[in-house]
């Protein structure tokens, strides 16, 4: 029991400072949410197994926490797993509730999730997610309401960023023109390691994955179209004039961007074909952003999907979503020194504590500082003042008053400014207001 | 998979209407704890096994859920377990990260803990602790801070409480001056049940433990002690004049009266030396919270422990804390319907959706509305008005905005107010001074 106590690879504590910046960010996130008109759910940590298996692919099985059975049960197989994201939950919860719920329903939903991956630089194996999502709604009214979320979060947070934008029914529609339609998975999945690996990396893999030269020759001039958004939309509904598919993701793409420059929402904004995405489930928009001056990877996501609750037997419901990466928007905040001090601010005056009728004296003056809402304490016992005043030091605190004898007997206080170190009298009945007006 | 999705046992999904709920319940928890300067941490769902076993008990480790390993460990005994309580964890990160704390330090802690407990009314698997500790200070303020967050939690949330309060060192005393010293344990364990299982019974639960006649017929008449606090602490005085210990209590129960008298505390504060909780670590304070108009147990409760991190090699240092039972907070509030309605608030104002230039018109207000701080929506496509209206009533959205053809050609919108049904028509332009004021 000598050895220090440690904590599972992977996890972290996350000290005051730490929780205060990360609530910011949750803070932030959820009045924005809510000016949308989305509310809050929450979902158990641990899901039935039967709902988390084969959703997220056999890599996904294999990295699932799964809780030991108890008591007499503990030899069996287990049950019961800790939740991968908040996707799959929030789909189960549609589903399971579905008669109490007024559909479209806008919810989100801002809790941790655990996998056991191995544990490197900026990946845990618990992390919040922080996913708002409208299900029950096809308009791309919503996909604009996304957007105007993306907008305002990181606009509150001072995060300049990138929004990328892309379709799945485009990536179809590029499929079926160079006559591999049944490849999308195999196309998407190459294009999404265009910016990583290189346009000729990305060729020899498609090659591998069955593309012939032909088709992979079609495919490059729409891998390097350029221009403006619109221009890159003209070129496309060009190129794609054959494909159904293909031009009803034009149009989709034609409609939100038009809803965007009507409402001149102050946000970069790109159309990127190379955007593909992991993930088998969207139909529609596909979502990413990006940090303008941080270099990271992507620290929001998402995309529209029309059956992500025919898992649980509620087909043809579609919905749109996207999902914040706190820890990744928390390395870029304080990369780029961007939390303001009031996100941090905790006690904004300590009183010094000499015990006896001074103690007394400091007690009510404290109360009326906090009937104001002024965070307030007292340094719990009449201790030597160096380590008192070393305490607010230590713990940031702006403000330090002295109400000791002298100071008892004229009804003043000695108010500090620890940055300053300037020190003023004043009477104790004025503290209150000095301190919320400086 | 036709089958309907389930959770659990013993797990809960919220609501949007419950977590609202609930976020107000920890809300103001936290607004109380910041502004006596306690500083929130975050610890790991998941600790290592070694730190949670033995620290509840044989039975406590028994309703440990552990966790498997994964990848090729995953036969081998588990090494992981879900957090049990917010104490444990607190006291090994003390001991984790003690150079990187001031002392005495002042956290708050909100997260949810887990028991494999048999699932029963009101006893969740899964649930939230919301815990409030100062460690490192022997000092009594510590105490009359804790006992002035009860007043302003409880105050806020509009709840009667009574708290009660004792003293382990009160009991000690007791234990000494009947001639069992050793059986401080067995002799508070049966007092705790004494309001469940009444006198009779716990007087024969003591002979069972050994407890002679002689001695039970002199901790009879001090079960029994009444009169106000001081008058029963003047009692046991006379009673326990030769328990050093005991006096030692009586001294710390008088100090803390005092404190509490001197700030007026709103809040009926009872000696009760029947309360004794459970648990062994408790050394000084013992703080339970009853909710006056609502049958429920404890609803809040706490105490001071000299050796808490003892545990993982750091002795001797003194700390003390509560912890508020969010899940029985809430049951009481529902109960007695003691929610405000800002409380569940939601989105203030929807605009129905009528398509085109309507809908155009329309984005552009809510954009302006939501600068300003209200909680507005759209519904996402021109469907059935009916339908709209339904979808606000079902959501209890005071205010519906509607702006058709008429209205865009004038320059108004229709406002109705969903509760008396009324409307009216104005100015676009004024939209958002009239539902800041209304």
């Amino acid at each position: 029991m000598s050895q220090k106590p440690s904590i599972p690879k992977g996890t972290r504590d996350f000290s005051p400072a730490e929780t205060a910046r990360r609530n910011y960010i949750f803070d932030t996130c959820r009045r924005v949410f809510r000016l949308f008109g989305y509310s809050p759910i929450e979902t158990p940590a641990m899901e039935n197994l039967s709902t988390l298996l084969g959703k997220y692919g056999e890599e996904g099985d294999k990295l699932l926490f799964r809780i030991q059975n108890s008591g007499e049960q503990a030899s069996a197989p287990p049950e019961k797993g800790l939740r991968y994201d908040l996707t799959v939950p929030f789909a189960r919860y549609v589903v399971q509730h579905q008669n109490d719920i007024a559909f479209p329903f806008k919810r989100f939903q801002i809790q941790p999730v655990w996998r056991a991956d191995r544990p490197q630089k900026g990946r845990y194996r618990e992390f919040f997610q922080c996913d708002v999502d409208v299900i029950g709604s096809r308009s791309l009214v919503n996909e604009l309401e996304l957007i105007q979320i993306v907008a305002e979060v990181f606009g509150h947070l001072g995060v300049a960023v990138t929004l990328k934008l892309n379709n799945r029914k485009i990536l179809a529609g590029i499929a079926e023109s160079i006559g591999h339609p049944d490849s999308l998975v195999d196309i998407t999945v190459a294009i999404d390691k265009l910016d990583k690996i290189g346009l000729e990396a990305v060729k020899s893999e498609l090659a591998e994955r069955g593309i012939d030269t032909d088709a992979i020759a079609r495919l490059e001039p729409i891998l390097a179209l350029s221009g403006t958004n619109s221009a890159k939309l003209d070129s496309l509904a060009a190129t794609l004039s054959d494909s159904e598919i293909g031009l009803a993701g034009i149009a989709e793409m034609r409609e939100i961007f038009g809803l965007v420059d009507a409402l001149e929402i102050p946000l970069h904004i790109e159309l990127d074909l190379s955007l593909a995405r992991g993930l088998n489930y969207y139909t529609g928009t596909i979502f990413e952003v990006k940090a303008r001056d941080w270099s990271i990877g992507s620290i929001c996501g998402g995309g529209r999907y029309d059956d992500l609750t025919g898992i649980f037997g509620m087909p043809g419901v579609s919905g749109v979503g996207i999902s914040f990466g706190a820890d990744r928007i928390f390395d870029v905040m304080e990369g780029l020194d961007l939390f303001p001090a009031e996100a941090v601010a905790g006690t904004r005056v300590l009183f010094l504590n000499f015990g006896g009728e001074e103690q007394a004296a400091s007690l009510r003056l404290l109360a009326r500082l906090r009937e104001k809402g002024i965070p307030a304490e007292i340094y719990p016992e009449a201790a030597k003042m160096k380590r008192q005043m070393e305490w607010a030091n230590r713990r940031s605190i702006p403000f330090v008053v002295i109400l000791g004898a002298d100071e008892l007997a004229a009804g003043t206080v000695t108010l500090k400014n620890m940055q300053t170190g300037e020190q003023q009298q004043l009477p104790a009945a004025s503290l209150p207001e000095m301190l919320t007006t400086k």
